[in-house]
């Protein structure tokens, strides 16, 4: 590894994680920690640096997720994790919108304070098996039946990896209910600047001084630099080697994986 | 009806029609034929005026589709069906390529004389309730892994309407592709240029003396205009009232169902 070209990493006060593919591999039999990522969590915290999981699941409520992280050997709280769920339910409230939901089963308890009567909104999630042709038309009636269809997607990613292999993520379904209803979504979560930015207030670490790790060249590196962090993409979970050559998106350094990523931030400090 | 203003009508020679929406509104019950529709493709056959069905449907093999409408009261043939899956699969065989089809169950046995094995494209058709989360990943994985990935998309319709509401239709799950994997669909179709050469060399007449009747602004009205036909929207079907802002596409005339489209065309014979 080499350890040369990483003075930067020097003011760092903060790591943003992405947690899907850095700390573990997910999948339909709770999923796999990925190979030193727990320690690596330890080690963060051990060393005094501020981390907060910065992750695009909505799968399930942050309080589900964080069991299941800390049965993987993951000592992280509640309180460290920025989810889209919560942010979308701000942004509704401060709208007056009323969504429809489309999401995973176990997301809807993050809506039980929402008024979901009589929609004026379609919220969409990464909602796996929910994902029918009957719901997806239902959704899409829905939106096109408003004068002015609302789409809220949380995340936009394109692809993720699970333990049985890659599944078509939010952002694809988003993709097909934006062209058939000619409507842009609105997304909340990564890459959005002002989830980030709520990232960051969580974390208590302004952007110049905090480091976002995360497997996605678009949602996690991209997305991060936009704000004006830096950003490390590791080599596990959806990357691919074809990500090195992203016309637009240069990561400021490229780790194996989160240990390696924690090895190098640590020997600058 | 204002019979002014369709002089351009005098030099026409064969008619193209849409199917769905202009002669019948489809659905699981078998769907039902539009009012004076019948009545107007015998008239248009009594006329002298040579006649196609210029359709993106894919839910069946031209053979049923074909039953389905003589049931409907339609006085119509095979040879005067143009459709996307044996326009697909001259394609495919042009090309060497094998094809993984995510289509409906009835559409298969157009590809019965298609290799299948070992597939190096995928080709999208409106597949309906095989639109499931688990065919949709399946697809996507299969795409992902090519090399190269092509996906050919039998139309890029953004809904159609059945008589039970309206269906997203496969352009939605094309744009869901093209996004999760990042290549852009090859369209066998309406309103891909080929798709309507070969339906005007079916009828035996050249653009400039064929017009397209059709009740979906973008994929037969633009389609066809694009290809130098002139073109009728219908205001039954998937037609609606914003259709008459549409940025782009503006028909040679609106009518409010097929049987004035055949008034106004053969007042002018």
């Amino acid at each position: 590894v080499a350890m040369a070209g990483y003075g930067w990493a020097r003011a760092v006060r903060g790591l943003l994680l992405d947690v899907s593919g850095v700390l573990y591999d997910s999948g339909a039999d709770g999923g796999v920690p990925i190979a030193g990522s727990a320690e690596a969590v330890r080690r963060i915290k051990a060393s005094g640096l501020k981390l907060q999981l910065c992750t695009n699941e909505t799968q399930a409520t942050r309080e589900n997720f964080v069991r299941k992280l800390r049965a993987l050997g993951f000592d992280v709280s509640v309180a460290e994790v920025t989810a889209p769920a919560p942010a979308a339910c701000r942004l509704l409230k401060e709208r007056g919108l009323r969504p429809h939901l489309l999401v995973h089963d176990d997301l809807v308890p993050e809506f039980a304070e929402v008024d979901k009567t009589n929609p004026n909104c379609v919220v969409l999630g990464d909602a796996a098996e929910n994902f029918t042709y009957a719901k997806l038309n239902e959704a899409f009636r829905l939106l096109i039946g408003m004068e002015k269809p609302v789409l809220i997607s949380l995340g936009k990613g394109r692809y993720y990896k699970e333990t049985d292999g890659l599944k078509l993520d939010v952002g694809a379904y988003m993709k097909a209910l934006e062209y058939a209803c000619d409507v842009q979504a609105e997304v909340v979560g990564k890459p959005a600047k002002r989830f980030f930015e709520s990232a960051l207030a969580e974390l208590g670490v302004p952007p110049e001084q905090a480091i976002m790790i995360g497997d996605d060249i678009e949602n996690d590196v991209g997305g991060a630099q936009q704000c004006g962090m830096r950003a490390l993409q590791v080599r596990t979970g959806k990357y691919r080697p074809s990500d090195e050559n992203h016309p637009e998106v240069k990561p400021d350094a490229y780790v194996n994986n989160l240990a390696e990523a924690v090895d190098i931030i640590l020997q600058q400090l």
